[in-house]
């Protein structure tokens, strides 16, 4: 049997990080291995092209430069690392995939969509989540909280107009999305897990029947 | 006036480094400044995009991400750096180009022409040089020759019948490239300065009657 593919999306601060042992758990009490993946990165080659994407530098990046890098990452870690992981039945969680393209560099960069989908198809062709949490959160509270964590990545220097518009992307693109469910993630720890709980069960309950 | 973007192409040992002083001394001959650079590379962000690409490493590197990583360093290069100079009446040398990618990715590693020029599109837009010096040479020739300055890249450890693919690929291009020019790169020093030198006359000649 195939590894289930769950993808975490959000802007910065929404707590991917802190629900990725939630979902992890979920799996492997359902009995399937779980790992845990972030992009951009994953792989050896792949952090490399992270480091270039996160350190700020003097020099202005191109935005289709970005664009390239994000999908030169992703597709070396969709094809040296998640699909065998996915048909060796190994489940895959990863913090940020597809979305945050369309969300980062479609939405705050201002780059069309058109473009990032043919970039899209040659990179990874049909391959696609299985499910998509999306955090939710006010991009000025999610600021609030990435920056307490101290040192800024190039991305999280961007003003909060930046951010307002990566989240109408992202919740624009959800709405499209059978595999996106959207999450409060303004609410309490507990109620946070709660709800990612829900989903995960309905997840399996619908992946069960629709394998009978 | 808009300076002109030159390219110098071919397999390792073909002489490309050889020839670069050759053109630049007949460009500023002709009262032009002149630039040289080289691809992938030449800005902070693509040199670091190159060390990627250069560096032998035990993760086999996928196709399409060496090619979108390929296209990240030369958008990079082409909008924050060539296009800037060009319209400052600058001309740029650059060693390797756009035509790399045919021979390398194209004819090397057998990645479709159509997909190459896709992403080439989204990249580059109708960005093309002035001129291209296509350096041919024997690939066993030219192995040889590369071999014996040392350390070898993550390409030159490629086997011999790489580098013949990727000089058909070369040749064939050039069939429909009115801007290649190809210089016979086994004969001497003097007989290949000679050949570029005929080359650039004939260019600028024709630059100029065009302008005029």
């Amino acid at each position: 049997m195939q590894g289930f593919f769950i993808t975490l999306e959000g802007t910065e601060g929404a707590g991917k990080t802190t629900v990725v042992p939630y979902i992890k758990d979920f799996i492997e009490s359902k009995g399937m291995i779980c790992e845990c993946v972030r992009e951009p990165g994953g792989t050896a080659i792949a952090e490399q092209i992270r480091a270039i994407l996160k350190t700020p530098c003097s020099e202005k990046m191109d935005n289709v430069t970005e664009l390239l890098l994000m999908y030169a990452a992703r597709c070396q870690l969709v094809n040296s690392y998640i699909k065998p992981k996915l048909a060796q039945g190994v489940c895959i969680v990863c913090d940020r995939h597809d979305l945050s393209t369309i969300a980062y560099q479609g939405g705050g960069r201002g780059l069309s969509m058109a473009l990032i989908e043919s970039i899209r198809n040659i990179a990874l062709g049909d391959f696609k989540p299985d499910l998509t949490l999306l955090m939710d959160i006010e991009p000025a509270a999610g600021m609030q909280r990435a920056r307490s964590r101290g040192e800024t990545d190039r991305f999280e220097l961007e003003e909060l107009s930046f951010f307002t518009r990566v989240r109408e992307s992202y919740l624009e693109a959800a709405k499209t999305r059978s595999e996106v469910e959207v999450i409060d993630s303004s609410k309490d720890r507990e109620q946070v897990r709660a709800a990612v709980t829900d989903i995960m069960e309905k997840f399996f309950n619908d992946k069960t029947i629709a394998m009978a």
